[in-house]
């Protein structure tokens, strides 16, 4: 069946020019106001009012690995996730659908320990678990998340819309998740090759649960209902700051310069990333899963935001010909790579 | 981390035991109407209007065989069986969003294949791609899809609500979807056996295509506009006509009681039954997949449809004392059995 006189590898495309590519000839005739290329789509509904949609599949192996992931944090991950898709477009989640394969090593005492994590991020984020099936797994675990979401259709904030000079925002702390997961993987070898050594993951709290049991920045959201910020763009750090930095680029068609001193990295991050003689600004760059939100605001705005701790302003809006930059702590001028997580 | 003190299988449960058991501690706080336990979720948006949500995953080895199953039918399948679910509950879908996972094995003309037939699918349902991603399996092919639809509060249709004396009625015919599935079970046997067979699928288009082109019942529900029909509950028959009549007469708290030489059924079905020493109404009660929709309607609607060439007036609804029966050909009584889908 696969043996066609044509075949193109998917890894030419990646995985943003193969989800671009396949749907470039879908025409939109509804309600919809955007569809593919964004966190979420968006459809109108009535009096300004718009539901918005997002999804994601996560797959053991790919996504996770189970023997580190414990199950109930496997499951408030799955939701936390998809939650952050939908700040990332300044709206509310509402309701969640769960999807589950698993195969018929599990018991029920496991399934429930997802169910367990499910029902914390639901209630913690006051959203409704509204459908969902189960299924047979011939092999791994497999989840898929839909979130319904609800805004204003002068609430959304889409990943296009930022504009020159605007300046570059992002919250919280990057890279942490990255070496949380480096961390994992290392002690799981060192288990491996000899299973009676406890793990030493003393001292890395933070980085661990940056990575097994990531939160969605719901209070950005409400801080900007508050401080009346409406961002001219935006998108989550699930690929890493660098990619994200592409996406907002690309969709507003513009060029961004970021400093390397600005970028915020935690201590714990920074210790441990030099522990594996990793540099820190790569794993904020590259690492993803921050589940932070990267925007852009007015520099008319800046007052509003400069002095608050839950925000970094890291570079600033360029047009399209002066391309994608960072400035490091040294004053050199690198040209930025998207390193982004790729599916292929 | 599977070696817990208490281990229960799932398989005591069933798939609609499991996510009832899983879901029953979940809590409803948004502008959630109908949450888990019917065709599609319903969420209030403003002035009686109300969007539905509605997902499902079909995994590879599972739901579908890539050995004579065409990809570009499987993409159309995928949308289809998620759109039935939506006229399940007298509603229009509007959108979809598609995630699809898979390993390098496939190309990237493999790929298209599977996004042509979703677009065939969404060309002719009229409905909206609006979202979805791509990634890597490490087994074998994923794809789950969600559908949005919209109804006012007063024209959807849930699986609670029939009455004791309302009529049970089906569209189409049933027990095709499964022949078909045999019959291409019987011809991947033979080709195993001897791979020069040429596979002898003559005279059994329609079996086939019930099985790899299944149709969503757009129609059903603008006859119902039509004719001024409101039916009292609604379920689409994907695990089977017994499974289906199970579950509304669950959720309406009442009894079923069918008449087997009421149960559509096309030749083509019965003959290759036959020929397979199955019992053709075996194949309608329990084969599923036919994508046809059940319902019930009140006795005074009887005349508007009963001369229409669609629908079939197949028993009646009793209390729920008298039970689950079916009226034999022979006209004996037995006790229906439900012989849905079981997940594990």
């Amino acid at each position: 069946m696969f043996e066609n006189a044509e075949r193109t590898e998917l890894s030419t495309l990646g995985e943003f020019g193969l989800i671009d590519h396949l749907t470039k000839n879908f025409t939109l005739r509804n309600n919809t106001i955007a569809g593919v290329g964004d966190d979420a789509a968006v459809i109108k509904t009535s009096n300004g009012k718009c539901t918005l949609i997002s999804t994601d599949m996560l797959l053991e192996g790919v996504h996770f690995d189970l023997s580190y992931f414990p199950l109930k944090h496997l499951g408030y991950k799955a939701i936390t996730v998809n939650l952050s898709d939908m700040y990332a477009m300044n709206a509310k989640p509402n309701q969640v659908t769960v999807s589950i394969a698993m195969s018929s090593r599990f018991s029920l005492e496991a399934v429930e320990e997802i169910y367990q994590g499910i029902q914390l991020a639901c209630d913690k984020y006051e959203v409704d678990l509204v459908g969902g099936d189960t299924s047979t797994s011939k092999q791994g675990l497999v989840i898929s998340v839909t979130v319904v979401g609800e805004a204003t259709e002068n609430e959304i904030v889409y990943r296009k819309g930022a504009q020159v000079n605007d300046l570059v925002v992002v919250t919280g702390d990057l890279g942490g998740a990255y070496c949380g997961f480096q961390m994992l993987e290392r002690e799981k070898r060192v288990y491996i090759d000899n299973p009676s050594v406890q793990p030493d993951l003393a001292g890395y709290d933070y980085i661990l649960e940056r990575q097994l049991k990531p939160e969605a920045r719901k209070d950005i959201i409400e801080i900007f209902k508050n401080l009346t910020i409406h961002p001219t763009s935006m998108i989550d750090v699930s690929d890493g700051l660098a990619s994200e930095c592409f996406h907002l680029a690309k969709n507003s068609e513009l060029g961004i310069t970021l400093y390397e001193d600005k970028i915020p990295i935690d201590p714990t991050t920074y210790n441990f990333a030099r522990e594996l003689d990793l540099d820190p600004t790569l794993c904020a760059l590259s690492g993803g899963e921050d589940y932070e939100l990267l925007f852009t605001i007015n520099q008319s705005d800046f007052e509003k935001l400069s002095t608050h701790p839950d925000f970094s302003i890291i570079g600033y809006v360029t047009d399209k010909s002066a391309g994608m930059n960072l400035i490091t702590k040294g004053g050199n001028k690198h040209t930025l790579q998207a390193q982004g997580w790729a599916a292929f």
